[in-house]
């Protein structure tokens, strides 16, 4: 069988050992007569699933224990609402626009607090990452997209910041090295590198939630840390899958590895658009 | 090969010949070499899973033209929120409390608006559907539990209503006939009637949405309806998996059909707990 490999919006490739192992155990995980899908999600197989998802994403990571690790729904979107929400409480917030995703979570910002550009590299069409000369003392968090998927730049570098440095990591979590003691939040829609669509990693320092009071329970980190993202039902299955990309992410070697893959794809990639007379 | 019917909160079963399909194409979907779970939610595939289970839904439940139907995330818990952040507009919300999933709804309501209980069945312990004798006219809406898990109770007769009637139907959907005509708004978590947890489906009104500018997009219904709940990447794979399910339901003779066998299921139960010494 042909495997096509999709480079378009949303949705990436999974590990063809994954794809196998979930169709082996679709009708009866692991001896249990129900499809993952049919699991309670307070049944001891789910718990035992999401609670190995959050090692191996803190191993993988090396997340500290002063993080918490949650999985929610609503993807990078929901969050351009959700972080102003929790973490800007009536002071400002901080941005380095980057491109067309930076700029969304400006706009959404824009309707729940002040919103302050602080860097933009825009006057070039955003080919490059611009830097961060100054931000203000009373913003409560600077906010960057450390991979611009459609702009093509990355941030390699992560600025040194006195506020915290919250980060949508949508499309380089876990392919690039990031240390997480560097950010104070950390967002990612699954779907680039971690699983299927309908699943958003958040890892965020504890000391940043639970400030504001009365948020609705879905859109308030603390509620869901509290709960450990069992408020309500979470995407099970999609948390199922996530944890055996984790798995074998670990298997092949970690973040490292993939790092290096992902450079060698791109040199690969990159030497051919060199050579081609279209580009 | 055994297989369990899970009873327990949250997912619920699905049927086997879904379960079998899913399985067979999982590594390749029709044949494109890719899974599903890769497609990108802007392919040919998935935008014709996406209309095939609206037109299906459409027909089950004899969905009027006037209505949208929109595939989101955030579980029943989210509609609390964004129900009344899309149709209260500073006016009251009226609600029926017939229970813990009613009682949800209204503290989350509170924090966006007045909300007012108009009936309660909490005098005798939920046990009953309470009459609603009064609605205040001011009311931007009239909110019911369709079926509460729970308690054990459902409203078979829907309670005629000036204002329009938005309706929690996350465990009765597609199981009892109600017609779609008598409700401004239906929102029911995928999980117990349609297919994986991670997938809302909302059947809404369009002259309600619309009326707020500047929502969050992600909880904006006219946002969410204007883009085909494709605004940004979807649970592309609980759609599909919904589809199925949906297409299921239609070969086995529809809604009326599942909720002839509801009813035979109930009467087994209640029989069975009749006759037995320890309830």
């Amino acid at each position: 069988m042909e495997q096509i490999y999709n480079f378009s919006a949303g949705p990436a490739v999974l590990p063809q050992p994954v794809l196998k192992q979930v169709q082996e155990e679709l009708l009866s995980y692991k001896g249990s007569g129900m499809s993952v899908m049919e699991l309670s999600h307070r049944s001891e197989w789910f718990e035992e699933i999401l609670a190995g998802a959050e090692v191996l994403l803190r191993e993988l990571m090396g997340i500290p224990d002063n993080y918490k690790v949650l999985f929610l729904q609503g993807g990078a979107s929901l969050q351009f609402t959700m972080v102003p929400l929790n973490l800007a409480h009536s002071k400002k917030a901080a941005f380095v626009n980057t491109g067309s995703w930076s700029q969304k979570a400006i706009q959404e910002a824009q309707k729940l607090t002040e919103a302050v550009v602080v860097a933009s590299s825009e006057d070039q069409n955003f080919h490059y990452i611009p830097e961060i000369l100054e931000v203000p003392k009373d913003a409560s968090y600077l906010h960057i997209t450390t991979n611009n998927t459609i702009e093509g730049t990355a941030f390699f570098d992560i600025p040194q910041s006195e506020i915290p440095l919250v980060a949508d990591m949508s499309s380089n979590i876990l392919s690039n090295d990031y240390r997480v003691e560097d950010f104070g939040l950390i967002y990612a829609g699954a779907q680039k590198n971690i699983g299927p669509a309908g699943l958003t990693i958040v890892i965020v320092r504890e000391d940043l939630i639970g400030q504001v009071p009365d948020l609705p329970v879905m859109l308030d980190y603390a509620v869901q840390a509290k709960n450990h993202s069992l408020y309500n039902t979470p995407p099970t299955f999609a948390i199922y899958v996530a944890k055996l990309v984790l798995e074998w992410i670990k298997s092949e070697g970690g973040v490292t590895e993939m790092e290096r893959r992902n450079r060698e794809k791109a040199a690969l990639l990159y030497t051919y658009l060199d050579q081609s007379k279209i580009f």
